[in-house]
């Protein structure tokens, strides 16, 4: 069945209409990491079910119960669970998506205000939190509900949704969740899915759209510093206490070197080197140094050998360090000895690392070397929430559905990539429900998901709306 | 002359509206370090002048222009010079004090509101920004002459006041008032004293009155590494770039060893190791590991040694880490590659260390070091406010009188100390005045100034206040 051209041409004609619908969604401020906006994210997955209920899609809210933030009891924001068709000589596509964002302060550096979406007319970006990571790729959905619903279309397969809001906080809850719908047998809201799509990634560049046929994993760590019994001011107690910073400094600076080798012993290890065949893979793709460059703002690329830097991010893990809490972090000076200071950081991990795996040497590297201290302060260091690498079968028909769609839109053939990024969901699914996980990623690679300025170009979102509705066409024409 | 009873006595009456006058000052949150604050730094020089000119004495708010912070130009808070009293057989006293104070937010762990004077009815502490650095203090000056005028008495000495509203920020603008005061000869504000009396420091431990004759000069830096245009995430630029986290880290671990030595070749040469004579000194102060272990709120002095730990707070010099602007400083986790990232870290010096001969070996070393990195991301290191050490004559008739003094309110001998903080505008008048100048703490060494739940005990506020006032009359009364 070819794609209608009713559909195509009602998301150009409805192009603004999406735009708006998107700049409420961006306004509701839905951190997830951060308790005191937990009511946000939960006005978001309301706003979120009542575009689909009208939509047609019938949905479920599932409570997925507490949990404990800073020593206070939060409600886990919803699962939102929904299915629109259930003709069994459809194939039935499962999209998954999440309603929550990371944390934005215009005192980031944004330039305009993070929960205002605002379009640069010169550029065509939509500029706000959350436009790209992951409401545009969820309103994506909703504009091909609606092009359908508005035009009397049938859909080309029957949908099932599955949307979260603790992504960027370990999707909390959400393994269980799918683990138990699976174990539900043809009674649960996963029965009969033939496939997964998920848009929650990038286009390497700024030109080539993709598919996404692997994901690093992640480990992301906590390790906590404590000494005096209260903040210290440094005159009265520079060299005559252990100050937690010195240690938590010391011990943060035994983890990476700056080339981005990994000084935690046995990660490295893990790793075969790439033969000439794999590296030259990487050579092959649509991507340059230049185009590193660009989307990170900067000439900061670690090596100006194209295959190595794709291979850092692709099939190699990383570790990177985020930021310390508890020390002084404000504008000017205060000369404060710092009682507590947790340094976070996060490594990502590539087949066969696993979280556990990585843990292990992880704590026991950290003691080792806070024990040659021999310092009075104590640590604690704690993984706080993992995902495991993934990478799928990239010549499945799912993926061939989506090539094609994609040549269709875009009039390019995408390419094949893994992603440095972590979706800790694409592995649960792909493990429980046993079926094909396609990446189709809506947005750029200069999009700034989780920093500032994070947006979502125009075009990508309007002809990104046309690739996910020709992908469902593509999914139902092919021989499977 | 002796201390007239009455004085004492009116003292001891007022106590409690002495005290909610200090809540008065407390709860005006006057942050001269954080340019959102500084209405509330300007509005707190209002209500001190007009306590001070309903007191009787001439004051002038003096104009020290404006600075410029994170590129906004913003008026710099007055200093207020006061006189009263101009017998020319009076010595005249010149008073110092600051009523700014260090920034402050509840979820820094405060118990309680920090801009709100909250009494511990239990142990007497008087809890809240600035109750001891450097509103307490300044107050005890308010409650000497509130009880003067009160009881018609005659001031012993005629007093001087500087009460500047920068302290906290680098004292900006202040040395060039003093200087230029001093330089207008008997047209100035100075002209005739004939001593300095500054009460912006603290008791050793909880139990003993002190006075100080030395300070570490202070020296602080920012360093700032940049690399990406904006703020990147993790998993898709972790082992792509330079990030500058990690070269931060990097530098900021080559600073100052777990044990206190600092790491900068020849800072530590600078100074030579004591003699047993002096070690005796140090000995023999009423001073002990539990106390420093007490004030700090746990076990975690350096050493065992009793005599180490005050060299190391006294004769040493210290370099403390306080934090990093730009990185994730939040709760929870945010896998972010912040792009600009600034570590705060300052040295208290003592002579003959000064800010310009430990500036030239800081930058130096970190862009050596920084070179070893051979990292694309741009390094810029900074001094950003310095003071010089301090060590002054302490056989001077303006310490025999406070010694007389402390002996009369406490019934105790007052240690000589020197002490591990940095108050730049000492080494100012010393050297422009060409006077004595004591420091006559009011608080314990528990205050926690700079620190979470900073307090002034009440009794330290009441007797503190007779303190100075009898120090007025043991000036008066020695033949200097």
């Amino acid at each position: 069945m070819a794609t209608p051209a009713p559909f195509l041409h009602f998301v150009d004609q409805n192009a603004q209409k999406f735009v708006d619908r998107l700049a409420q969604a961006v306004a509701i401020p839905s951190v997830s990491v951060d308790g005191a906006y937990r009511p946000d994210v939960i006005r978001m997955s309301a706003w979120l079910n009542s575009q689909l209920t009208s939509l047609g899609v019938t949905t479920q809210l599932t409570d997925l119960g507490v949990h404990v933030v800073d020593g206070k009891e939060l409600p886990l924001p919803p699962v939102i669970l929904g299915k629109i068709g259930d003709d069994p000589k459809k194939k039935t596509v499962l999209v998954y998506g999440h309603y929550d964002v990371q944390p934005a302060e215009k005192s980031d550096g944004w330039d305009t205000e993070p929960f205002e979406l605002v379009e640069d007319k010169e550029t065509g970006r939509l500029v706000g939190r959350g436009s790209t990571d992951d409401k545009g790729p969820i309103l994506g959905w909703l504009n091909v509900l609606e092009a359908h619903k508005s035009l009397g279309l049938d859909l080309p397969v029957n949908l099932r949704f599955c949307f979260e809001g603790m992504e960027e906080s370990s999707s909390d809850g959400l393994d269980e969740l799918i683990r138990s719908e699976v174990a539900k047998g043809n009674q649960g809201w996963f029965h009969g899915v033939d496939c997964v799509c998920i848009s929650d990634n990038y286009w390497q560049n700024t030109r080539t759209p993709c598919l996404t046929y692997g994901l690093r994993g992640i480990a992301f760590f906590h390790m906590t510093v404590s000494g005096p019994g209260r903040d210290l001011h440094s005159g009265g107690f520079g060299r005559v206490v252990h100050e937690p910073m010195t240690d938590l400094i010391f011990l943060m600076g035994r983890l990476v070197a700056p080339d981005g080798t990994i000084l935690i012993p046995g990660v490295e290890d893990m790793i075969a080197p790439p033969d000439a065949e794999e590296r030259a893979i990487y050579e092959k793709l649509d991507y340059s140094i230049e185009d590193v460059d660009e989307t990170a703002g900067a000439s900061i690329a670690l090596s100006d050998d194209k295959a190595t830097v794709l291979m850092g991010r692709m099939r190699m893990p990383a570790l990177s360090l985020h930021g310390i809490e508890g020390a002084f972090s404000g504008p000017g000076g205060k000369t404060v000895i710092p009682a507590h200071v947790a340094g976070k950081f996060s490594l990502r991990l590539v087949p066969p690392q696993t979280p556990a795996s990585i843990e292990t040497l992880v704590v026991k590297h950290v003691k080792e070397e806070f024990a040659k201290l021999k310092s009075k302060n104590t640590l604690t260091i704690e993984l706080m929430g993992g995902g495991m690498p993934w990478v799928e079968d990239y010549k499945h028909w799912n993926y061939e559905a989506a090539r094609r769609a994609t040549e269709a839109v875009y009039k390019q053939t995408p390419d094949l990539t893994r992603e440095g990024g972590s979706i800790p969901v694409t592995l649960t699914f792909a493990e429980n429900l046993g079926v094909n996980v396609l990446l189709l990623p809506m947005g750029r690679g200069d999009d700034g998901a989780h920093s500032t300025n994070e947006k979502l170009d125009r075009s990508n979102f309007i002809e990104g709306s046309k690739l996910i509705g020709t992908y469902l066409y593509e999914v139902a024409a092919i021989n499977a």
